[in-house]
């Protein structure tokens, strides 16, 4: 794969834009540590041991004390020709020897008073020496082209800096260390075996021998179709991980949405406060709880006055709870009848959708206890749906804890899966679903005797769906594999 | 100073907050590798070498194995009892020990996945393990209070991280390697020398010694006046180069304002955007020209059509023009007679108000000749004041560049200044005329002969008027200079 990769060195800001303490440049390439030392007044990073770092300025030297540099590279003392040198920053260097580093090329860190006027600075003085801008995710598709990552754990490092609760980022994590790709590559190993005991079937075709034993094929089929249905039943919990899960709260304006979704985030709100330079932008809408996500979705306007109004907020009310996974009505006896309550739920429950009624205001009530419109409800909604009623008040903390229970107990029962990988990737979900309906092809060809060319095209295709999660080129590797397992010398 | 510093081990994100490849969170203290190794999986940090980098993982750890790693810290092997361990994130750490680090303390870097739900995570396992969350500045402070740098050169750090442009940083980079302390410290050094001579002659006082030669002493402050007033006169440039340049463009509605400012804009906006990840949320009112910034102030509004409209129009304008440094006129001869243009510039001129005068639409009239509008303009305006007319047009980049070098000028201009050193913080600059107006009092009580400890008195002064700029504490340090140079023995 190797020759695919350009050898240019290139060099990015690694730390998010913006005005830090520090800020780290990476470089990447061959010539990693010749730009860097280019660039730097300090110690001679070309002698630097792999993992160490060193303290001095980044500097833009002068051009003829630069030629003179590399004319005679080793008699010229660099560090003494300075006097018309610009120094840029103070910084201090880690320089990473290939092959042990991110990319698996020489690796070198300047970290730098995190201006983004001197990154873009020494960021031009790199250009200068001979590195090139990175494209966005090029030191890690390195690390993948280099092949000390597959492409499931490169796609994970994306996954990981986006986590934003512990759930996204255990499985992130997990994928890191390999997670998804080791339980394919074994299926993959034991099918490649077959193909390639397919492919000398082919080899000795007019001879009629049977390499392949149909009987541990069909077998080894239905232990890969189970672990890629538990797998790709896996997604809904991995999807609702790391893009959170959506829930709509519906209710009469002054049903008490607002107060309620003020105290859920008021508390998270403490606790991200808590701990300095963590604030979030979009907190308003998003929740944690337990470690998961809740995308709360506002759904201001249901039921206004006039009926104009009404119809425009009852749609808006409908397009939501259609993309939703949970709803919350909230609904209080001074203001709702059973029916209003019932045929509203009535025009929306369906199978996937997890609904919480919330019997708001009981603090005027003096606390919960099932009255008769709550019997009613439950009594025409519940031989249905295995939904719940909760007796909430914003003021009273336990009834708060007792719905964010609920909706934790919603991402666990999706948790609650066969698979101990978790797959949240878009991508591998699909590729995975094109890997069912190729081995469910497979089996088709097997009951139906198809000829061994066939048979092999179709094991190929499984191949190469399950070989698009982790990067690998199938049809190379069946190749690979037939040759150095049997090398029949043709 | 030692004593005033509080030993606890600090943590912090150093890097920006956001999403980025990297993030840096930085430890300081004598428990930091004690701290950093309670939660790592990888070699033991307890043995790195200084300046080294090591890979693994920063990990929470089951409480009870942590309670065996502290009751039999050397006999556990605690690398392999991680069985309940919760990984957090795979990390590079670096380990820098006592004294060459930027606290002079232990410090340790964790480089992370920049996600700031991980910061937050990994920050929090510190604290856990015994690390406090770091206030603000509390690193610097440390470097500073641990005597590795002078006050002046903390004050730097911040500068250097704020600097927006090539001009700013280099004054802050100059002042970090210790400019404004070395200018001061050299004139504060024989300062000093002759109060600790005044201080034996008080000591001596009886005996009516004179051991401070008072024309010596003149000729000395005559040279730190100098000095002084040097400094505080490059505080015009500094303050430029650090805050920008106000600049006020006025004119009618239709006079071009926008158009100029998207033709100095769109130049600008080129270069930003060709070096990755340096976007600038304020852009659309700062420009950096030659490397100093111009902060334009919009004044929409300048007359409009009903009076009353073009009242307020005229007021706001008349607050920013009070405010600017530099003042741009647009005018045009289909729109504007020479008179409207004289009177609108003599209602505001003033001495250190930079005025150019724009004739705009100049392509409508094939290019900038001198016609009768602007000899007019000329005669009336210029016999007061040296400014300038320039003949401009949006769509003429030769024209905008003229004005270009114009509005760089002021900056030159205020460049030439006698300094080498450039003063562009409001502290120093204050310190600096408070030392000047204790210089003078100096002179005024030697003229007067006052008493030798009034003439200390006054001295002292000075020493801490001028000591507060590098953070010394005078009182101490001149009773220390007197017994260490000539110990009388009391």
């Amino acid at each position: 794969m190797n020759g695919n990769l350009n050898q240019d060195t290139i060099c990015a800001l690694a730390t998010a834009n913006g005005i830090g303490a520090l800020g780290i440049i990476r470089l990447s390439g061959n010539e990693a540590v010749e730009i860097a030392q280019k660039c730097f007044k300090g110690s001679d990073l070309r002698t630097a041991k792999s993992h160490s770092v060193h303290y001095g300025f980044v500097v833009e030297k002068d051009i003829n004390d630069e030629r003179l540099l590399i004319n005679d590279n080793a008699k010229i003392d660099h560090q003494s020709s300075t006097i018309n040198d610009e120094l840029i920053d103070e910084v201090m260097v880690s320089v990473f020897l290939a092959p042990k580093t991110f990319t698996t090329e020489d690796v070198v860190e300047i970290s730098f008073h995190g201006s983004p006027h001197i990154a873009k600075k020494i960021l031009e003085v790199l250009v200068k020496n001979g590195a090139r801008l990175a494209k966005a995710g090029e030191f890690t598709m390195r690390a993948f082209m280099n092949g000390r990552i597959d492409l499931a754990q490169a796609e994970s490092i994306a996954d990981l800096i986006a986590s934003e609760n512990e759930a996204a980022r255990k499985v992130a994590l997990n994928q890191l260390k390999g997670g998804i790709s080791k339980e394919i590559s074994l299926l993959r190993g034991e099918l490649l075996n077959f193909t390639s005991f397919l492919e000398l079937e082919l080899d000795f075709g007019e001879e009629d021998v049977e390499f392949a034993d149909r009987t541990a094929l069909n077998n080894l089929l239905d232990k890969i179709e189970r672990k890629l249905k538990s797998l790709i039943e896996s997604f809904q919990y991995g999807n609702a991980v790391k893009n959170g899960v959506e829930v709509a709260i519906i209710g009469k304006p002054n049903a008490g949405k607002s107060t309620l979704l003020n105290a859920l985030l008021k508390e998270e709100r403490a606790i991200v406060s808590a701990i300095a330079g963590t604030t979030r932008d979009t907190i308003e809408e998003v929740l944690h709880i337990k470690g998961n996500a809740f995308r709360f979705i506002d759904t201001a306007g249901l039921r206004e006055t006039t009926d104009e109004i009404e119809k425009i907020g009852v749609q808006k009310a409908k397009e939501k709870i259609a993309s939703a996974k949970i709803l919350l009505y909230l609904y209080d006896e001074f203001d709702s009848s059973a029916e209003e309550v019932i045929s509203f739920i009535k025009e929306f429950q369906r199978k996937d959708l997890k609904i919480i009624l919330l019997h708001n205001k009981i603090d005027l009530n003096g606390g919960y206890f099932e009255n008769e419109l709550d019997t009613k409800i439950k009594s025409e909604l519940f031989p249905d749906i295995t939904n719940t009623i909760i007796g909430i008040s914003a003021k009273d903390v336990e009834s708060v804890e007792v719905l964010k229970t609920e909706l934790s107990l919603y991402i666990e029962d999706l948790k609650d899966t066969e698979s101990n990988v978790i797959v949240s990737n878009q991508r591998h979900y699909e590729a995975l679903k094109s890997s069912l309906l190729a081995v469910d092809a497979v089996k088709e060809a097997i009951k139906s005797k198809i000829p061994t060319e066939l048979l092999a095209f179709e094991l190929r295709n499984v191949l190469e769906n399950l070989g698009e999660i982790s990067g690998e080129f199938t049809n190379d590797e069946v190749l690979g594999n037939i040759f150095s397992k049997f090398c029949i010398g043709k």
